[in-house]
């Protein structure tokens, strides 16, 4: 079944008598061509990764593209990791193939046989899993991939980068400590990322470093959007005794917060301070600049494109997870609290 | 000198005979493939170019490729427009090469040895201009190319998707006129770009139909950043007869105007009515929500993708230059002026 070390490759002329084919029928489908019948690529197919078939040469003439695949464009953060995988591309002169797989969710059976006639130096993939039947495809055709998870759900197995969580949450709380909070609320994501679940682990180990209390209702899931900022930071800011400083889990959370603070008629930072959390380059933009973890996104991309050239070149990975630090941005959006509280 | 209609073509083994070189090697330069002096490249181009060659015939099997081409991914509207080529892409069982040419400013000849290579059905370049000898160069190998140029500064002969630029300045003024504004300042762009002119005029048309006088120092060129947007804002404020409205040009600038305003202490729009331009995402998200002209980036690079691949498939060109139409999206931002202006 499967290729161990020392034992004797198998070669694409055995797979061919095997499947009941012609080597090039064989040759078509290890290279996603077209003029293959369904029944006979995908026997073809089961045969290759049975045996574990690697090809012997890489084929060096048209190995000068990067795959780089988008559950969604629309993510805020989309752009900057393409900056990030062109730049490595661009350093190694290779360009960068762009793939979108929309709202299905999936990777249909086109896209494959696209990658597999491209035959690219390998994949960058933004989701938080492949499945297993394109892992296995990738594989026989030797051809590398790495994923890029700031969700922070990888497969244990997978090559992925990612970005230190949970640290991005202590620092975030950290700073509104050391500035005097003690009200602070922290608004998340979905209760199903790990990446929620570790920012707000951060943040509750700050607190308690700090013996302070946590109030019920002070920790709260959002959606990561605009809209759940603004709805959270309402019902934060309108209880009886509300946060002096929240922790808005990203920048667009933080973006609902200021216009929910803007709506009440508190003043940012002067009634209420706010941390963001990803550092996108509208954390610059807003009245006032946001405070914000800065999540290396750019980075990140880097990184995965030059674990993805690095297994092309032979390289096994020795730790399939690499998380980049989170670092703080202090900007206009925190101060110390006011002596009387944030009642407008 | 040129392939006129009815000229007997000239054949890849003629120009061979002619460069005095093998016909394989010509085909390496046609093809963009390495293997070829510098020196021999350079004669074969020259007499590919000269004669007019055109390829007898398409290579459909790698003809799945659009290749983007943008000056600096940075900008803010480059995800949108990556969308709209994607969208096309995908519709087509294609994908999108993506190029950024960097601070360079320029496209350099590793990138058109790469595209000659990837030999894709047509090019989408986001740059004001290509210059002469790379558009000669996809001339001969018939890979056709369309500009989206957004600034308004196309080559007179090369086909371009913008949009209307001077409309876009008009709706936007017009919807101040409409609130009861008179006092209507405008920052535009940098002066060397049409589209700032443009949207300027449009301003101007607007005022004139109304009758409303134009204030000496409330038409200002900026830098279609928030800088810029900031800075003027500033001037014009704290100026002895300040505006109550200010169109702003970019979305990028009214952010900078938007924080001004909340610097001097003035409420938006209860105090100052702000209108911006291009309606990126960001417009949706300000603190209160902008009204904004909104400029059709994903049409916008949708239509240059269909084109590329209109002319890729035969068709030439009617018209070269596109303009799909802007529109005024009504947000917070603006409303009628309050009767004791907007002095804090």
């Amino acid at each position: 079944m499967s290729n161990l070390e020392g034992e004797p490759r198998v070669t694409l002329a055995q797979l061919a008598t095997a499947a009941g084919v012609s080597l090039p029928v064989t040759s078509k489908v290890l290279n996603g061509r077209s003029g293959v019948s369904p029944k006979t690529r995908a026997k073809v197919n089961a045969l290759l990764e049975e045996h574990g078939y690697r090809p012997r040469q890489k084929s060096a003439e048209q190995a000068s593209l990067i795959e780089l695949v988008f559950h969604e464009l629309e993510s805020a953060w989309a752009l900057e990791i393409i900056r990030g995988v062109e730049h490595v591309a661009r350093e190694h002169g290779m360009s960068v193939v762009l793939t979108e797989t929309g709202t299905r969710h999936t990777l249909g059976p086109e896209w494959i046989e696209g990658v597999l006639s491209r035959r690219p130096a390998g994949v960058v993939l933004v989701l938080s899993n492949l499945p297993l039947d394109f892992r296995r495809k990738l594989d026989v055709r030797d051809i590398p991939f790495v994923i890029i998870d700031p969700a922070g759900n990888p497969a244990p197995d997978v090559p992925s980068v990612g970005s230190a969580n949970w640290a991005g949450g202590m620092l975030a709380t950290r700073h509104l400590i050391d500035l005097g909070h003690k009200r602070i609320a922290v608004i998340s994501g979905p209760k199903n990322m790990m990446c929620s679940l570790a920012r707000i682990d951060g943040y509750r180990s700050a607190m308690n470093m700090a013996n302070l209390p946590i109030d019920t209702g002070f920790i709260r899931y959002g959606d990561f959007h605009v809209d759940g900022g603004r709805a959270h930071a309402f019902a934060l800011l309108r209880s009886t005794d509300p946060p002096t400083a929240i922790f808005a889990g990203s920048d667009l959370q933080a973006l609902g917060v200021l216009d929910a603070a803007r709506q009440i008629g508190l003043r940012v930072p002067e009634d209420l301070s706010i941390v963001g959390y990803d550092d996108l380059q509208l954390a610059r933009w807003t009245s006032p600049a946001l405070t914000t973890v800065h999540q290396p996104l750019i980075q990140m991309a880097e990184e995965a494109a030059r674990m993805v050239l690095r297994f092309r070149s032979g390289e096994r990975p020795n730790n399939c997870r690499i998380e980049l630090a989170t670092s703080l941005v202090v900007r206009q959006s925190t101060v110390a609290p006011s002596k009387d509280g944030n009642s407008p």
